[in-house]
């Protein structure tokens, strides 16, 4: 049967969207090859989409149905798009995690806050350490990114090998983690490299990405100059910010506060694992009373204009003890991501209330990106020289581009977004086949699908208000009384003698009493009559169409 | 009583977010002012602070107590967020309302569409003109923006004359509308300028503004060069825009076809006011069947993802005869305001996976301002040389940013936020006092408070789902039957044998029966006890307290 193994390529999650990143390798016969999944991160819901929802994940009935095929699950690094959906779906999986030493603390982390079995996280040296898993040789490969540890991965196959980039940027000074070594990317591109898969976050970013050590200069400078306090923001698991927003402070003589759950994690679990040595020394924030305010910086977490944050509790009162007010600064180390635009300015407007200072990127002086742009985008190609790209890590316009680039460039650029199997097996990618793909949520404790109508009934309350109405059936089956009826999220109608609920009971007590006999015998019916008279009336009083519920009590001869 | 009279200026909406624009001059013995209102503006819902909410307005409580006061109302422009909220508040304030032509044209509209008498927008001429309303005479200036007769306002009082800008760029080719004339506003500094109350919208733009003329060859050639049908979406109140694009499509031999409510009613206005003259004809799109792809413009609503508007409908399929296919062209001939990144994103790519060729403004070509930047404001306040400059049109950092800009030039600047009312009549200007300022929102055809409590009830049934219990008590006060559950937006939990509204069933059942015979009399106690079971168990169950709905039946004996 040789000849009919076949190499397979599925994103279950991250080709579609950035966040949520999952992606299947397998090799065997088809319908039986022996499998391995990289990363299982999370995303974050929105109000218009998932409201009261806590965390978004891709799906992953396609592999739990093949569970059994599942070699290992490889964690590239620690961000939460990439390891934050481990803990909670990993009983679905089952299979052993590999990863490197801070990010298998990380991982291990999410496992025992699920409540599963934190020694199923395993910890591999960087390449060229390799790992066995069935039929592919996982290695490790150190690349530069905005969190330690961050590794591209070789997957070596029968049918070839694979650089699968994650994140990465071309970053000779990232502050922290590896540098970016041209010559390892390189030495692997003469090995021969049969696809890249490859980060699509920045390629509409024209110019070549800058250094995390560019930021180091002006930071200082602001740590210095900055009169009162100073609050700086970036995204919690930013270690190499953290790191150089820390440094600039202590340079200026500043004592440095750490604000916020995620932050404190994060810095405590590099330093545990030893990817943050030298890091200064932090002070707890019951001390910050004792600092004068010219010697403090404090860093928060709460950049994207997250509610509960420490960012959002500083900009609205006093949090923790401490308290902003004009002459302190505040730094927006960091970029909004899109759709947090609002939460942010929110934060912004309410420093600007307090007479706060107010520093953000607009001039690019004090953040750039995790990620590779464009040209980085080309070196990395260049250095590899694959026979094929398969975009991953964007949404569908980033896979679009990245690919259309990939060919200007000369090489063969495929599109595969999430469900799109490929066959890599020949020298030219083929579709395999459409898998179903999807999401989970998160929501309270519970995992539930985004198609079970949970999410889609609150959005409806939430647009349209809720009308209840309770209606009593005496034993003869005739109502008793007339309807009552509730209103939640709805406007009383101060014109209307008894408002809204009180014209709706009038009304549906008269199409109740206009209904046949038979009528009454069936919930349905009464429930379709009650349904269409609250829909009628309130669209004729309103103007809106409420989503409605009718319980109806049948007293028992 | 010489010498007590004041002259006020009060931000009822604009002074602390960008829209709703409502502004109150104020002239006469204090608390006797006769006023008049300046715009009367909508701004936009979101789903995570007003989710089915249709427009928000300022809430108009101050001058409407004040009505009898109000001599007139004059609307600046015919943008929305200045006359969109003129016919749903008209009513409560009930004064004249002074436009030029067609700005006076669309105000009239919005009067009819609300019922409101279209008579009372009386027509008015542009400077050196002046209407005299009590004690202000008030003339329109005309002024470069994105719609034909914007103007500033030249309101003189008997305490000195005050500039208001409205929106305004300094831009000498404006495509519609009049040019920016330098020696009008000059002539008014010359005669002397006491306060000018200034848009802030652009304070954070560092260069210079550019002129709508120069997207002309930029987008000619990208018409010209396009393969096969272009589709171009701005702001439908853009006229300019309209203009500027409609005359690249012609100039390429394109026929042009208008999709979307809201354009073909701006256009046909400003057609039959005659401020759009040698507008390119258009075709009706059930001509574009037979007009080939390559010969085909099509203008279209929903440059900022409104799932309704014709861009939303163009990109999801098949839209009023129109499919669009590889080797199109979209054009994003617009910003993306902050908030409405997701929608527009989603709408990129829903146009990426038809393979369209998707054009927007991060090159900067494709897309001006209609609002001056920093530069432009230094432009304005040389010619008018006011004592003091009062930011407004902005967020509180923006008014914050433009007070400061002012300062370091040598102005007075006065950061007076929405309901800080200012005393404007000696050479300094006093902060007056604090005035109750708010939203108004427009639910279907209600006009609710923000503060009813209305949408924070919908907020937390998204959130956190809806609960209904539903329990009959016969005519002893004793409980018949159990309770009835129906859960609404919340997950069914399927590990529980009857479902989370089985296991609520049971434990509510459980409650009752432990209740003392007193609390059956009392429905607050039967509902307290209801509520508390409720939200306990579903913590301990799925991890969320929903809101609760206890409907109780009482037999009567």
């Amino acid at each position: 049967m040789a000849g009919k193994e076949r190499l397979i390529y599925l994103a279950l999650g991250g080709a579609g969207e950035i966040g949520m990143n999952m992606y299947v390798y397998g090799y065997g016969p088809k319908d039986a090859e022996r499998l391995i999944l990289v990363d299982v991160g999370v995303t974050f819901p929105d109000m218009e989409t998932t409201p009261g929802v806590d965390l978004i994940m891709a799906d992953p009935a396609w592999v739990q149905a093949r569970a059994d095929r599942l070699e290992g699950i490889f964690i590239t690094h620690a961000h939460e798009d990439h390891v934050g959906g481990l803990g909670m779906l990993w009983s679905r999986l089952g299979a052993p995690v590999y990863a490197r030493r801070f990010t298998a603390a990380i991982a291990q982390n999410k496992m025992d806050r699920a409540g599963q079995p934190a020694s199923e996280v395993r910890q591999v040296d960087a390449w060229p350490h390799m790992v066995e898993a069935g039929p592919f040789r996982v290695g490790f490969v150190p690349v530069s990114h905005s969190i330690p540890e961050s590794s591209s991965l070789v997957i070596e196959t029968p049918a070839g090998r694979i650089l699968h980039s994650a994140d990465f940027k071309t970053d000779p000074t990232p502050v922290v983690g590896d540098p970016f070594d041209a010559d390892i990317f390189r030495a692997i591109g003469d090995q021969g490299v049969k696809v890249m898969t490859c980060d699509s976050t920045n390629v509409f970013s024209q110019h070549p990405g800058r250094s995390e050590a560019t930021l180091t200069e002006p930071i200082r400078a602001l740590m210095r100059e900055a009169e009162g306090m100073v609050v700086a923001t970036t995204f919690a698991s930013n270690v190499a910010r953290l790191r150089t927003l820390a440094e600039a402070g202590h340079a200026a003589g500043r004592q440095i506060v750490v604000l916020g759950r995620a932050m404190n994690t994060m810095l405590k679990t590099a330093r545990a694992t030893e990817v943050l040595d030298g890091f200064p020394p932090t002070v707890d924030v019951t001390e910050a009373d004792s600092v004068p305010r010219s010697q403090l910086l404090v860093l928060a977490t709460g950049s994207q204009g997250e509610r509960r944050a420490a960012s959002a509790q500083l900009a609205s009162g006093k949090y923790m003890g401490l308290e902003l007010r004009r002459g302190d600064t505040f730094l927006f180390s960091s970029k909004t991501i899109p759709g947090n635009e609002i939460s942010v300015g929110r934060i912004m407007n309410a420093l600007s209330e307090k007479g706060v200072r107010i520093v953000d990127d607009a001039d690019g002086r004090y953040h750039v990106s995790g990620h590779a742009n464009r040209p980085d985008l080309a070196v990395m190609q260049d250095l590899l020289r694959p026979s094929v790209i398969v975009p991953m890590h964007g949404e569908h316009r980033h896979l679009t581009t990245h690919a259309e680039y990939a060919e200007s460039r000369g090489y063969v650029g495929v599109v595969a977004p999430n469900g799109a199997m490929l066959d890599l097996t020949g020298p030219v990618p083929k579709f395999a086949e459409k898998v179903e793909t999807g999401r989970v949520y998160l929501d309270g404790t519970e995992i539930i699908g985004a198609l079970d109508g949970v999410v889609r009934e609150r959005i409806r309350m939430a647009i349209r208000g809720h009308v209840i109405v309770s209606i009593l059936i005496d034993e003869g089956g005739k109502p008793i009384g007339g309807a009552w009826v509730e209103t939640v999220g709805l406007p009383e109608v101060a014109r209307l003698r008894d408002g809204l609920a009180g014209a709706l009971e009038d009304d549906i007590g008269r199409e109740l009493a206009r209904a046949r006999k038979a009528d009454f015998d069936d919930d349905d019916a009464i429930e379709q009559i009650v349904a269409r008279t609250v829909s009628r009336r309130c669209n004729d009083l309103i103007g809106k169409k409420p989503v409605c519920t009718v319980m109806i009590s049948r007293l028992e001869a």
